[in-house]
């Protein structure tokens, strides 16, 4: 169940002949929709003329026939799927496509600045107005700001880079080329790959490029900028190896699709070996290991492997419930969990039963589902989670941030299973999380865990204070 | 992947007190949305003032907070998912509400008449008029006539029965009482539960119960007539034990949801007795099982228990696949098929993969998987069917019917598997399937498979020819 | 100001060749538009296959382009658009199309039964149902059963016209004819034409054939049933010429389109002449005469003319106002007014005024008139009615039926005077009313100004009390 | 019947009190729609947050009850409804609110500048970036940019005017003020009034005043700024008779609506002098003179009064067509001309006809026009245009700037009376029309008809090539 929210999904596409690339986008969205449901939006190059649309809303609402045929075709596109915390508008979807001296520039962007407020102060005191308070318009106050003593675009990002402090991977389009970037510490996802036509397509996870028809290439590097035009693929290396890497392991854990491949790692195969690690640290004697769909199946079947308990079904999900589930009614919160979950008695009566979760946030999710399981009959519920508790706030787009409601926060391990009424719960070490994808510690963020920021903390969380407060709160 | 479609899902509710039963019957129908995505509806009777909303579509797409709400409150209502072949209207959508000399009568059925051409021609004859072309239009032309000639709605109910022939499990709404009915033969499935309010559920399946926050009390018996009224529930059994059970076996292999219980067996078990046998079977040495999500996924594991060989999970199937997908460009099917369904490589590759899918009807969509499986790295693909080869139409409802489409009725089972690309295939047999809920024969209709139809064949399986027909073509 | 409003606009095309009738009844449904706008609907006859949408709201609302192109080609459509009093459902939306042993049949009606009550309570004890409480639907049930013992459908309609009484004009579209009645009184206009290519046009009122290309011929005359096929036009005039003609004259005064002729009489003209007439029977001394948009400004050009005081425009109405205005927040009503119907202060101030509207239903809006025209400066307002006051209900299809709503049925015209704010108030005669259109009394309704009913008076007016009404308010 | 377009409309409200400001706006914009009906939005300002909903369509269709109350209440307020030319997208939807470093910053504009080019690209050399090419966003930039050299918001923008060339009125809106600021020379109407509760109510036209319930104080003078807040009203007149006026004489023809007074004189008052003095400049003998609805029928009524010519209503004009009409199907240009608007032969037949309309752009629909009121039966056809032949572009904002399409700008009236099938034609003089608002020449621009301009013209009305030009038409 959906508990924890990152932010956006990126996409962008070249090819070498003017053509449908509007759909290709469209695909690659619809593969990187878990990563954003908030809004989506494409925009189509046609040797420098642009065709956006974007909307709130998922890509299957957003886009109908007729709007997506409406972009035409085109040589390049960029898309984006975003999920942002508080209230958005429609003035916050992407790409965000605007006008400057050299014509149009757009960004799709999955970024989360830690300097954000003094950037933004720092523009506001040239002049300069935003639309929205999203930091992928910021960066393109930056870029175009840098393009007026650069002599490319590519300059002028790279300059921008260097600007920049926090989590980002993000694509630009220019009128002739796509250029996507990584952070230097690589704190969110972003690849390349190529497909027969020749195309190259750039997105957040490559279960987005065999979406579009692409194979993966490979990951773009910590710091990389790599610049697409029509005739060749360059890779500007300038700010890479500065940091350590500091990917967010939570990506293997939940956010990413299981078919992807990560900085060379399966995610699938990295959920089975956090599920086998589980077993090693947290092991039960019981007669089935069940994983709460989707995202705690892989891991139970490797506790299972591991462990040599029989795998189960524990639950149905309803496949047809949607962000638009409109949850009519009276009912009680274990019937609305019931409804997009319910629990397969067969599998579960009689039986001593091992549950697999990626995270524990607040718990009451959690009881539910324990509850649920006991009255289709299980006699014990031992509950292991295919992470460490989340005991520090995310600076890098996490939506799970405000430590207050963060149940590992304010209970020890004992009294959380005790709050979720199973019989026993073991989480993930530390250790144990950096392992899972290569087998060894290849560098990652853990700060939600162990507190251990990469970058400095932001001086303001707060950066959107001084547009959506009320007059009379400022005491002016 | 969804291949076949069958008929509708059908729920009634009635409450002591008058409450939100427009919800309960909602969550109910989103329950059973896999029965059919063409229309749905709900009528609510508040005291014998029937509200009704019903459109094409989905549940979700269908009911918003407001038309939902629009239903008021009452204390009994019924409501339908339909599937139907052909082109439907809205007038199609269920339930069909009527007003006659007692008042108001709501019907919402999952029905396949055999003798429906007959029965339409007799009241024809007499002067009616039909709205459409639909079976549950008819029942209650029946009923309303049967009603001047008998002493309550469940008489009129009972005197229908015995005119009706074929496969239908429905649910009648008078102003004062919820009339469940399922036919002497059990084709359909049917079953009722109850509330801690004191409210008595109705559902095709037991997850709808569920959904609504009721527990199951049993099926409805095959021939049994229920009646439900503010006081009692009442059971007749004339018209049942008069035939030899013939429940469609295909709902559990395919069409029931596995969290369902359906005349006491779990579905979900009956998948992996499928998968059981199958392995018992048709064995072959391999390195992993999978299954192709989501009615394979039991069927698989049942496989991979019996056989000792590993569980695997083969494929990221795309949550954010629905009906409206609108697949846009000019893709080729291994890509479209890919964006619904992307195999996870580290699982197949360099293995030799044991893939087990619910059927083959046409055989391309199976050949595009297996391709797909080839293409992450597979070494071998055998390919097993949880059920027996589809040979004959089926008259009662499900939507395979024509032979000419059905690749097993013009090739040996050596063709298909060189057509689909895989290095071995095997069916369960008609022997086993049969086996698969109970243990034993426990009495199923298995005409698809075998051609022993229970009742007899309808005189015209055209029966909405003399409606939807040119006059031109009727040469008159 | 709309303020009464009468049931039901009906169109039927019939075309030599096969072709886009649609879209003529599109043209013509949208030049009936202001004779209903709570439903409309096409339905087009392609050699015997009948294809239809309708829904709840206005044409403009109802049809897309591409819901329209769903009609696809025909030989014949018919159309309708509905006003109904109370609430209605989809369901009431026409043309209503049902199936019969011979095949489809069709009806868009402007009909108001007396007999409807005993009509369906004898359908009823034969076993009959019915989908809605619509007259239209009663008559098909009439003429389906008369076909039964009839050589042709024509016949049946003959047959069931002597069964029906009260007010109606429909038309009915078979596989192959397109047959259109007046009832003979004819109460409710009904007329046809040609266009030059062959194809003949039915229609409530000729601006909807001038809108679908075709000149107007002849009206139908009341009581007579027409018959167009491929081949020929009949007429069958058995019913002609039985009864006085009791045409609605409120149709000439209101409710029909100033461009249409109806029964011979230019509705522009004859709202001229109640102009004139009410100069000659209400004449004031005043610096300009004015008409209330829209209905009342013929009529303030006659009374200019005969009493040669100056024509003004008074009012700028507000032409995007549409049945969907919101009307939000907590405005004065005078305010509501306004936003339809702002005052021109130089045509008003400091003058003496004649201000013509077509009624006074309650007297509220008529106030806030008045209001908004002191308030712009107008010395005196004297007010002229247009036709004569309204003193008993309406059962033919005018919904002002309820008399205890009908200011003139509680008050003096001196009181009415007062109560609306003006400093004299003038009524058009019965007398005067009859002569408007040929100058003479050619034979009209006047039943809501007299009290002179053609027909019987229903026994029940509730005839809808049985379907919905609560169980527990018929003492059951 | 539309030709020409205008561009905008503008609103704004400052209440003492915190209230539903987005209704009365809503309101307003209602009566502002015939000035723009590509886009439409409010944005409602509540103690400095700000809440705004925009969208392209119309006031009806982009508003819904729902996101009305979305906006929420609030001291202030400001809308815009806007006509484009060229293709817009949402974007340009107004207000456009922006964040700076003194918070939220929102306008709603009616603009059009001739040194935007020089402007803009001033701008992009700083590093600015747009989000869209219309001149209102650069209007922000300007004042943005002066804010920060500048004590208050209102020398800011005084500051801004002395940098804009053009024809602009506009409403700002900061944090805690309302801005109403008028170009010197005045092309643009604008005006303010108050309502009973203590609201300033400013407004492109007097209409929307009144539909908001305020009554109109004065016109905001050519070259005013005026600051509202909270406790009082500034005027700041440094710009004030700088520049000869010249408001666009057009407003009074065709714009603005005939119950709004522009600088002292109503609308409909001009147009009835318009229709006098073209009976005096172009007298013929005829029976009827008639209006082509609805901007040639006060002009129609005043030639009538000076010529002596009977008043006719000629024509019935649809009242439910709107900008979706959907004009289906393959009916020629007359038929579609007719569904809009049908002649009334009894007002035709027969007659020698003088027909007043506003202008003649393309002259095609005139020529339809001409030959329905000849199908319905007039032996002579006269028309008269309110306006002098448009021969010159428009550089402040009406669209029908390019001379191609213009039939005045390539024929002589002779030969235009031919084209359009006339038995006489004639224009009002530019000495004519400059009388007809205050009986002299008050100030007005007349460039369109004399190519008096009175700015320079601009450098580049290619304004947006940068954006919207292909890279390979750039020869880049």
């Amino acid at each position: 169940m959906s508990k924890i929210q990152e932010e956006c999904g990126v996409f962008g596409i070249i090819s070498p002949e003017k053509g449908d690339v509007a759909s290709s986008t469209y695909y690659g969205l619809f593969a990187l929709q878990h990563r954003g449901q908030q809004s989506c939006g494409i925009s189509v190059n046609d040797d420098g003329l642009f065709s956006t649309y974007k909307d709130l809303g998922i890509v299957n609402d957003v886009f109908s026939r007729s709007n997506l045929e409406s972009l035409g075709q085109g040589n390049m596109a960029i898309g984006q799927v975003l999920y942002a915390s508080g209230n958005i508008t429609r003035d916050h979807a992407q790409p965000i496509v605007v006008n400057h001296t050299k014509g149009k520039l757009a960004i799709a962007a999955n970024v989360c600045l830690v300097n954000a407020f003094e950037l933004r102060e720092e523009f506001e005191l040239k002049g300069s107005i935003f639309h929205t308070n999203s930091d992928a318009e910021l960066i393109l106050h930056i870029i175009v700001e840098e393009r007026l003593r650069s002599k490319s675009i590519e300059e002028a990002v790279s300059k921008a880079l260097s600007r920049l402090e926090g989590a980002y991977s993000f694509v630009i389009m220019s009128p002739k080329k796509i250029i996507a970037v990584r952070d230097p510490r690589g704190f969110k996802p972003l690849c390349y790959g190529a497909r027969d036509d020749g195309s190259i397509i750039v997105a957040s996870e490559s279960c987005a490029l065999n979406a579009a028809g692409a194979k993966l290439i490979r990951d773009i590097a910590p710091g990389e900028v790599m610049v697409f035009d029509k005739n060749q693929t360059r890779s500007f290396t300038e700010f890479c190896n500065k940091e350590n890497p500091s990917l967010c392991v939570f990506e293997y854990v939940y956010f990413a699709r299981p078919d992807s491949i990560i900085d060379g790692a399966s995610v699938h195969t990295a959920r089975l070996n956090a599920g086998r690690i589980l077993a090693q640290e947290h092991p039960v004697d019981a007669d089935v290991v069940i994983g709460v769909p989707d995202s705690g199946l892989d891991a139970a079947l490797g506790y299972s492997r591991e462990s040599g308990i029989p795998y189960g079904i524990g639950f149905l999900k309803n496949k047809y419930i949607a962000r638009t589930f409109i949850a009519p009614g009276q009912k009680t919160r274990e019937d609305k969990v019931r409804i997009k979950l319910n629990p397969i008695s067969d599998t579960l009566k009689g039986k001593r039963v091992i549950m697999i979760d990626e995270s524990i946030v607040r718990g009451t999710t959690s009881a539910r589902i324990v509850n649920l399981v006991r009255e289709a009959g299980a006699t014990e519920v031992h509950m292991r989670i295919s992470s460490p508790p989340f005991l520090n706030p995310c600076y890098y787009g996490t939506d799970a941030s405000n430590s207050d409601n963060l149940i590992a926060s304010h209970h020890s391990i004992d009294e959380i299973a005790k709050i979720i009424g199973v019989d026993s719960l073991g989480y993930l070490s530390i250790e144990g999380i950096k392992k899972i994808a290569c087998g060894k510690d290849c560098g990652y963020c853990t700060a939600c865990f162990d507190g251990l920021y990469p970058t400095a903390k932001p001086t303001s969380t707060d950066r959107t204070s001084k547009y959506d407060r009320k007059i009379s709160d400022n005491n002016k």
